[in-house]
């Protein structure tokens, strides 16, 4: 029995419990999840379809049909630029009457929903991914695998773009650096847009990197991602070049607390929000509290934000097998900002740190 | 009065005509469009609400307000992780009772149209794509003067490729050329994951570059697109490495062939389906028709995808101002495929073709 498989079985079990007869997913991070076949069908139509008379078929565009056949899954359909998707959903289902649909609601558009309705009827429809989420939430072996080879090009990306730090060299250039590291290392792509930004502009939590030079004087924070066998890691690490003033060496120390304070208070048990008020507090004791702007961390697997989010009001247990990122920051305007990211597990005994690029203030030449 | 007011108020000439009380605007691009914010909040909360009296507010991430404020919006509205987004809506909207809403039924989930209708009640809503897709459609002076720009950078990544094809070099490594080239002409990054393939997987139409070493008579498709100022690019050409077999050389042909008829084709008046026929007659003529698996292109513009899709079956008419791709291509398992697309602009007097690198067989040396 495959990996994909168990997946399967599992949704198949919530739909006798729930008395589900039609299961359409189709996101393209569920439907990798489930079937292997990684695609991003753009507007096209894509979605596994599994019936409650044990009927499963993977619709994908026509276009796509080589790349899905190679998944191996049995019964592919494929969905042309003309055809009209649901006449061909309804040709493999049949007729009905249906009872239970269980859709993607927060992937579904309301339109493809309407589209839906007249394929299916009116009925009332169950969400999917609350059952699709909660199971990627708990990464299996395979998984914790291929995230820590995703987490290690990740490292080794930051490592050559310390290297190619230096002033006069913009934002963008070490941005080239870090993507063709990761492709030379096997990934497939960045996880994210990769985000080189120096001096002021390091206080942009999501700035665009461009043609800003790097100046004696600047934090230039990096954070980036490897997709690596359909996995995402997620690092930040923020370094200074020259001599830094007294106000950024203690912004970083700040930082670098909060962020070894949060993987201290990550433990499985606990309520996730934890790790977020450990950080937080971490940093409101350095006075920067005002300038920790966002959530501590997000989930990370097949995408680069999933579950758990790791904000100050998530009750939710933490359990053994989650991976999310721990990414405390201060960001001061017309300063700069620092913010320092590791992507965990939580483990067994306690938690296993995937990423591993060292996180002593770092200190570049500027001449 | 800026170009977003003019779009703006286009809008509002629609809410009056349709009866419309609250237009919520979430898709990334169309609130590009509408206000020159540039930001994919991912699974956060971003919209542009414009509301029957004349109010209009941007709600965005907290985490993105300073970029948010650079676009100038005059009401800015922040949503941090902690908040209820719909409850943040009703604070600015007031309490009601609503009649007609709009929303982008297309883009808008199924999970988050049971939240506003909690907000709004479940009155009947309306789809907004249908105006601002159609807006979308005709590019005006100041978006094709920087689509020009984004194929010329489009281009110039072309020519830095072929420059590095050579036997023995991974596809990996020619993304990596593209890419950084890209950036270096001001480029914010590749408006999708750009795709090399060489020898027996050109054949695959949306295959992900890899390992695979370059072979002495290898087709080496290259099929990439910039971002430039918030806007797409999308050019594919196919070299041949060595001396060609004669049927790479008629395939090739046919392609070039199919590209060059469907140009000719274009011209604002006829229905776009004239476009997808002229090439596929051209390709069915060589007797490939069968490998020809697609449609011959789509339309581009702040998405790589947009309206019109180059179908066979689109009956709606061709007008000025339209910029699409023009990209018929021969796959053959096992041999390989070629693909030659080109961006086009509708104009008064026929057709500018803004992509201009050549199209003739290029045989790059093998040894």
């Amino acid at each position: 029995m495959s990996i994909y498989d168990v997946r399967i079985s599992r949704i198949r079990e919530w739909m006798k419990e729930r008395s589900v007869e039609v299961v359409l997913v189709t996101s393209p991070p569920n439907v990798f999840y489930l079937t292997g076949f990684d695609c991003h069908p753009h507007e096209r139509f894509m979605a596994l379809c599994l019936t409650a008379d044990g009927g499963a078929a993977l619709f994908v565009p026509t276009l796509e049909k080589e790349e899905a056949e190679k998944s191996g899954f049995p019964h592919i359909v494929t969905v042309s630029d003309t055809d009209d998707p649901m006449a061909k959903v309804r040709e493999v289902v049949g007729d009905g009457p249906f009872g239970q649909l269980a859709v993607e609601k927060q992937h579904l558009t309301v339109a493809r929903y309407e589209q839906l309705q007249t394929v299916f009827g009116t009925n009332p429809s169950v969400a999917a991914e609350d059952l699709l989420l909660g199971m990627r939430l708990q990464k299996d072996e395979a998984e914790v695998a291929i995230m820590k080879k995703a987490a290690e090009i990740a490292d080794r990306s930051v490592e050559a773009a310390v290297r190619a730090i230096a002033v006069g060299k913009t934002e963008a250039e070490i941005v080239a650096v870090i993507e063709s590291t990761m492709k030379s290392l096997g990934a497939s792509g960045p996880s994210f847009s990769t985000i080189v930004l120096a001096g002021d502009r390091s206080a942009l939590p999501h700035g665009t990197p461009g043609n800003r030079k790097i100046q004696a004087g600047d934090f230039v924070l990096l954070d980036l991602g490897a997709v690596y066998e359909g996995y995402c890691s997620d690092i930040t690490r923020t370094v200074v070049v020259g001599e830094p003033s007294d106000e950024q060496v203690l912004i970083y120390e700040a930082v670098l607390a909060a962020n070894l304070a949060g993987i201290a208070a990550t433990k499985a048990g606990l309520p996730a929000k934890v790790v977020d008020a450990a950080a937080r507090q971490t940093i409101e004791g350095f006075g920067y509290g005002e300038y920790f702007t966002h959530r501590v961390g997000h989930g990370l697997g097949i995408e680069i934000h999933e579950f758990p989010s790791m904000h100050g009001n998530n009750e939710a247990q933490l359990v053994t097998g989650m991976v999310f990122t721990i990414e405390p920051g201060i960001y001061v305007p017309g300063l700069g900002g620092v913010r320092i990211e590791d992507d965990v597990l939580v483990t067994a005994d306690g938690v296993e740190v995937l990423t591993s690029y060292p996180k002593e203030l770092q200190i570049l030449p500027a001449e």
